[in-house]
């Protein structure tokens, strides 16, 4: 065991996995959560019911030991389920490759998996309902208020990180020092806000439509998507303008709401019976990206997971680049121990570049989800790319790349990516895939690799 | 006289000439401003002591009849004096048109002209000493804190508009309803900061170095400029890295600094008898840009100036820009009084791309000064453009877009410059201006233009 404490505020998704870890390394690790304890009450955490698990998360996961409990109550979704317009539902597989999944996976679930696993550790203490206030950034002393009692209450430690997400009171703390950090940050909002509906089980038990996949209903401005759930049903998302004839603040009555699903979404109305009044009790969520830099101070006190990027849902990587955030620390901490600010600036160093890069790239995918899956040269290249993908070994589609290939980071995930997204969609414009000899079109994409250090 | 009241948050050049122009039109108007009455008491502004006045902030001062007399109290500015490291000095006009110079002026004169001016109207009251603590921007009620008897007291009217600079209360309140407003915002701060000097007068009266110019000191990395007083000095101000090196963290003693300057800046010395004394009698000041959206709120908050537009110094366009939100803004007005919801979304949709496109080019002069200026590359394609300036009536640089034609916006100077120099420097980059065939370099830059809707 380890003399020194290390004070982690949020025991989110992030946060809990991080103390673990430390745990772990034999570090007395203070976690306190603002809300109460999701295992014995339900706590109403304003985020999305369920969330996309893939290797970048499982690689996290796997470093603590518990990435085969968590699979055993993962869904696997194999590819998109497409239902355009005007035509019938079509299937996109995520890869040509059999074993290339994602996994559908309760947020609540994983969370209490991760604190319960946490708990078990004697140098684990976790204080819930228990509020940062404020941090003295420079001398690692963390405020909290008892959220019951309304007591204020100080705790130092040998270092303070910061998990608390998107309105991390952490981060609020170094923006307070502005001046003297230098603090970089920005946030941005798209115009889009999301809400949730259900698809129940289907009567008898079982799914009501494909289970092992993500569905989407691109609609041009505005999509819907399903993402399974154990128990038969599927948490619906509404991605949606806030404003305008169709947003949100039009859609103010019944008779509205109904009117709209009935022209935009007939197909999916028989499937949620209890779609209007979900529609009218369930809030709208804001859809922001957060970046900042930097992300340490003094040695002192860090942040990272979503309190330093949180992004846009759309490419399933919040949770994937938050875990993976954990792992990259623990490898950091693993080569600097002893020396917190050579591991601070190393490990921001490294992942800011890459957090920043999964932020685009997210964003990007927004408009591809609701605009681009249904069109037609879109088809033809996701259509290539399976086909590489299957016939050869070293292909990796920028979904791929950023999903299946943990190895590569996500800038360069991103920027080859990208260029390969360049090159295939300008095959494709004019040709079927069919058409194409596919031994001219790999040895394109390995030249173009070749400028990029593929590696 | 009109029956609105209209509360302005911040009495410094921006806010004060909104006031005036408010007041001339027939509102009551109250300003409210943190320090104190400069023009009865020295007020230490933080800021810098003098300013580069351009067209763009002439027209403005124009708008309310006041430009002839600022005119008067400004030292003209027809070029860049260029002081390299290795070489001789030269001279780098702005244009290659006799009219066209910015203008070094007063900071605090130009306030106090502004002031005087607005005081003379009954319909405007300024209150000094009265500092915003928040803004209820749905109901255009201020909250101010009397800086003198520390009593707090709100007051409410027709609309508020905050002017009150890169740390902007008003901005805060409306950033406390991020999730309502959707509040992008951005903060960027160079790893730069700077320090002002002096030189003093000549003995006997008059200016050391050449008067009319703006004088740089170009050392890749860092760099010195030097603006003209109308007392004989010059106000001298090192853009140098804070960390490194040479970074101010380490010009932290008199041996340090005085070896630093006459290695680096040998023949600045001499005029700068008290440099040593002023290195550690002045602060660091930082340099950062701000970037937000949306600007008003409800139509009954609106931000303007450096509150939702802060930008780096390095292009002479702060004020200018904060001058010409205020010409833009009475012409939105004259075009829809009456409305303040569409007054206010009219002039930031106008307004913010432009804003936008000055903060960007701000940053890019940054790199050209200290870098570029004496670059052999750069010296030529400059003096191609003074020549196509002098022998062709349409020919306008970049600088000259941004700076002597306020009647092109600055996101069409911006994306018209950037092509032009890149096709200049392309052609500059094998051949002298003298070996070119003038006329054929101008039916390229005719042909790009066109391309741009050039107008």
């Amino acid at each position: 065991m380890k003399d020194e404490k290390i004070i982690i505020v949020g025991a989110g998704l992030c946060g809990t996995l991080l103390g673990l870890r430390l745990a772990q390394r034999g570090y007395k690790v203070d976690l306190h959560e603002r809300r109460g304890d999701m295992r014995l009450q339900h706590v109403d955490a304003g985020r999305s019911i369920n969330l996309a698990l893939s290797d970048r998360g499982l690689n996290a996961l796997d470093k603590v030991g518990i990435k085969e409990q968590i699979l055993n109550v993962c869904i696997p979704m194999k590819g998109r389920m497409i239902h355009p317009a005007e035509e019938d539902s079509f299937y996109s597989p995520y890869s040509g490759r059999e074993k290339d999944h994602i996994n559908s996976v309760s947020r609540e679930g994983l969370n209490m998996a991760l604190l319960d696993t946490a708990d078990a550790f004697d140098n684990v203490k976790i204080f819930f309902n228990s509020k940062c206030e404020s941090v003295d950034i420079e001398n690692a002393r963390a405020t909290f208020r008892n959220m019951k009692t309304g007591e204020l209450y100080e705790e130092s430690g040998s270092i303070v990180i910061g998990t608390d997400g998107a309105g991390s009171a952490v981060r609020q703390s170094m923006m307070g020092k502005t001046t003297e950090l230098l603090f970089n940050y920005s946030q941005n909002f798209l115009r889009h806000g999301y809400k949730e509906l259900t698809i129940p089980p289907a009567e008898g038990g079982g799914w009501r439509i494909e289970k092992n996949a993500l569905h989407i209903w691109p609609r041009g401005s505005f999509m819907i998507i399903a993402l399974p759930n154990l128990d038969g049903s599927f948490t619906v998302t509404m991605f949606h303008p806030f404003k305008g004839p169709n947003g949100f603040d039009n859609l103010d009555s019944k008779e509205k709401v109904k009117a709209f699903f009935e022209k935009e979404f007939p197909t999916l109305i028989p499937y949620m019976p209890n779609y209007l009044e979900e529609y009218f009790e369930n809030p709208v969520g804001t859809l922001g990206t957060i970046k900042c830099y930097p992300w340490q101070a003094y040695g002192k006190t860090l942040i990272m997971g979503d309190a330093s990027h949180a992004i846009v849902p759309f490419y399933g990587q919040g949770m994937n680049a938050s875990f993976e955030d954990v792992a990259v620390f623990d490898d950091v901490l693993e080569k600097h121990e002893g020396d917190w600010g050579k591991v601070f600036s190393v490990f921001q160093d490294m992942r800011a570049e890459n957090t920043n890069a999964i932020a685009d790239l997210a964003i990007d995918n927004f408009y591809e989800m609701r605009d681009k899956v249904d069109d037609p040269d879109f088809i033809r290249k996701r259509k290539l790319e399976m086909q590489l993908e299957q016939n050869y070994q070293n292909y990796y589609s920028k979904y791929s790349l950023v999903t299946f290939r943990p190895d590569f980071p996500y800038a360069k995930a991103m920027k080859i990516g990208r260029k390969q997204d360049e090159l295939l969609l300008d095959l494709c414009t004019d040709h079927e895939p069919e058409d194409l000899n596919q031994d001219e079109v790999m040895e394109k994409i390995l030249d173009l690799r070749n400028t990029f250090n593929y590696g």
